[in-house]
């Protein structure tokens, strides 16, 4: 097991520096100080063994609404906005994204965090408007895109980093927000 | 010239079809029908011919704004959906945003990318807003990521077609637009 764990951060590592191409059997093996074997053993393909790694960055965004749901989409966005700031977390959704196009398994990772990002988003925002905290001007299917897209923009295109502006924004594009919920300031 | 482009053109269907993994000397010069050499004379860094190889797909989009700028916004949206439909396109799309992590010619293409996009979209809801189209609910540093961040998200992530809900949603987010405008019908 710690063996396992000694690659799975030896590949991320290299992931983080020097991009997906640098995690190879024979580079990992070298980073984390064990034999190329027991990574072969472990990972036979070295495109599951960065899939492994990436999945060690958490993504618990958007989990457990709690009220009033406007200050606690614009806290869950800012959050999001801080993780995407880190250059392992950029790394990761860059490659995903990208990999994803050509590998089975790393498509199937991002259809289940785009799927349940989605799910949350649209839940939450459903229990505001049921409560009356908001009149949406969104649908449910287009929630998620319209929350976490400029954020994921600004950090992986624009390079840029996730501004109060840029989250108040979203907040306000999602739909009327009356004024009982209390802002988010 | 003709080899250039048949280098190129080589280059692109290996990122399109494989991935970035895929486009190295000894590939495209076997894929394009040319000599090693002169694909290493040509490019003597295989992360330059990916670089243009890429920069072959167009991106014209928000070039000339012509009003009303409601529906012209919404017709630059369709196209840029359209666009990231495709496959060689969301290859593009993907490869730079990770490949600028890890390279600096990727990262300044990137950048002028970005740059360009966002002085567009902002120059143009700037005319809408002084002709009286347009109340904006965007600044001018938040209308790309805002307008563009959802599609992109949708196409590269949630791997989906970008709908006329999405695009609807984008540009009523944007600000409130005044019936004379004529809608986006």
């Amino acid at each position: 097991v710690r063996s396992r764990e000694a690659i799975l951060n030896a590949a991320r590592e290299l992931l983080t520096r020097d991009g997906p191409a640098a995690v190879t059997h024979i580079k990992v093996a070298e980073h984390a100080g064990t034999g190329r074997a027991t990574v072969y053993r472990h990972w036979p393909r070295s495109e599951q063994l960065l899939a492994d790694a990436m999945a060690a960055v958490p993504m618990p965004f958007f989990n457990t609404p709690t009220g009033p749901v406007r200050q606690w989409i614009y806290n869950e966005l800012t959050a999001l906005g801080r993780e995407l700031n880190r250059r392992d977390v950029r790394a990761v959704a860059t490659t995903l994204a990208n990999s994803a196009l050509w590998d089975a398994e790393m498509a199937n990772r991002r259809e289940r965090f785009a799927t349940t990002l989605a799910d949350r988003v649209a839940k939450a925002l459903a229990a505001a408007s049921d409560a009356g905290e908001v009149t949406l001007r969104t649908s449910a299917r287009s929630a998620a895109a319209l929350a976490i897209g400029p954020i994921y923009y600004r950090s992986t295109i624009e390079s840029g980093t996730v501004d109060d502006d840029l989250i108040a924004t979203i907040v306000e594009a999602l739909g009327t927000w009356h004024d009982r919920s209390g802002g988010h300031a």
